[in-house]
């Protein structure tokens, strides 16, 4: 089981399938399960002290000699110390998000390291392949976590970033199954980065409720919000359906963030506060049924995707090529 | 070039392409030269008094000896009057949208009319299907016009309207081009209904200002607005940008419909008040560059649509199947 292109030579593993390194849920567990099983694991450092990173990329280490990666958004305030750990740690891979692209990649390819941008348009997709970027996620409005205020979707995203950029694109947003990853490759993908999904892995650190909310969500359970401040995608519980309230009847920025609080994101998906919490979730949660080991997850995937590319050989037009 | 599946059985055209009906745009001109290129083209009934939808048939009738289709938004006041006209005009195939299908369905079916109705969700597809519907539209969140408040993308509500019921489901919402055909197809459609492309076409009765501003409408150029009336996908003109900021500030149903007004929609599309018009459009018109023949476009699409099949067919992996 194996698949060669720009993706997998770039970060030398099997599949092109990414776990998407997410704050409360992305621990040494997930990643280094994802790698063993093919794909790449990333961790999420956005929720992780500068001493938890490195004890956590340790972990991984010690639980896979294959590729892995950290997410670092880069409006994190202990940037400095992270990328001083993960240079020292020799992580091979990181992929940025939340700043621009301009600010460390150099740094960063210096110590060697692979680096991947998230972006949520061609024109972000653009920035980073001039900033000497490697890849680029372009993640569309359906993700769950930040997104971009375009609301571009995968389906007009994808197409748009392949033709911007030479760079390999890796498709995110309302992915969590081979089907769509096949879409992704046919909208001009070349890999896949699947957060949601993920979430509700065996080996996913996010809380047992979270993870069972995730299951439950149906059509409809999440939505864009938070939109004065920076959007986020929202599983609608009680603390959700308050502030996307308070949005509506035109609350400035202040009463919002004075609402929201700190910790939200923690106290949800962490700490399993259903109704408190702040629960960040992609749309495909309506397409999650059950919590499984990751690389079950990540072996679905793949034969799905392959289930699809044979059934579009089969479209009755192709007899005719 | 032709295609077998159940979309182009059930209507009797060569390929499943279908032509979005829609209002100020979709005339006889649009629809008759749809049809002749081998998809399927549909009257928008929405922007027609009951003698003008009576006229556009005879002509479509006269210029394609093809099936064709009306587009019938439920909620029009003259709807019973439209009704008569089809049934009387012998139209074969009408799309139902922006209602309840049970109320209409079975009248339609009874004088033999083949019925399609347009969801924006799995459930309203369910009760489609029971309502003796011949197919749905499944309509995603990027799409001009009218949306459903669920937000859900094509890229998740494909999947989930296939999985959710046994009637043949047409994709729709971001796609403009035979690879993002492809993607629907890999998700579980077996047609694509395409508006903002066609707009562009040189049949289209749009306003020449407003196709010129589709072709020069970059990413992030349109955004769902009007939630709290009947959320529709707007370009960013200048009207757009007031009643956006309306609803930011709050603003109740009222103050927004008395803003909104009578005739908008008119005003722009079809008269070509690029400032005061309301410009109703999908995000698929980032990719829109120019204005075609409708027959180039059905080809063009066509022609990318194998080639995107053909990329996939010559993936890797599918060497060792």
């Amino acid at each position: 089981m194996s698949f060669e292109n720009r993706i997998t030579q770039l970060f030398n593993i099997e599949l092109p399938i990414i776990q998407a390194g997410m704050v409360w849920a992305s621990g040494w567990e997930l990643a280094s399960a994802v790698s063993n099983a093919g794909g790449l694991g990333i961790l999420g450092a956005g929720s992780m002290y500068p001493a938890i990173l490195r004890e956590q990329i340790q972990k991984t280490k010690a639980a896979t000699n294959k590729p892995f990666a950290v997410n670092l958004p880069m409006l994190y305030p202990d940037l400095q110390a992270h990328i001083n750990i993960i240079i020292e740690e020799k992580v091979p891979i990181v992929f940025t998000s939340a700043g621009n692209p301009k600010t460390w990649t150099s740094t960063l390819k210096e110590a060697g390291i692979i680096v991947v941008h998230v972006v949520s348009s061609a024109l972000f997709a653009q920035k980073a392949e001039a900033a000497g970027c490697d890849a680029v996620v372009a993640e569309g409005f359906e993700a769950g976590g930040h997104n971009g205020r375009d609301e571009t979707t995968t389906m007009v995203l994808i197409p748009l970033v392949h033709k911007a950029v030479k760079i390999p694109v890796i498709a995110a947003g309302g992915i969590g199954t081979g089907a769509q990853m096949l879409a992704a490759f046919a909208l001009g993908a070349e890999g896949v980065q699947i957060g949601t999904r993920f979430v509700c892995s065996e080996e996913s650190c996010a809380h047992i409720h979270f993870k069972q909310a995730v299951v439950n969500a149906g059509e409809g359970a999440t939505q864009l919000g938070l939109k004065q401040l920076a959007p986020v995608r929202l599983l609608k519980n009680e603390f959700a359906i308050e502030i996307l309230a308070l949005e509506r009847e035109g609350k400035d920025k202040e009463a919002l963030a004075s609402f929201l609080g700190r910790g939200r994101a923690k106290k949800g998906m962490y700490e399993g506060d259903m109704k408190e919490g702040e629960l960040e979730i992609g749309q495909v949660s309506a397409m999650v049924d059950n919590i499984l080991p990751a690389a079950v997850i990540v072996k679905d995937i793949w034969k799905e995707f392959q289930i699809t590319a044979e059934h579009i050989n089969t479209l009755p037009f192709t007899r005719s090529f």
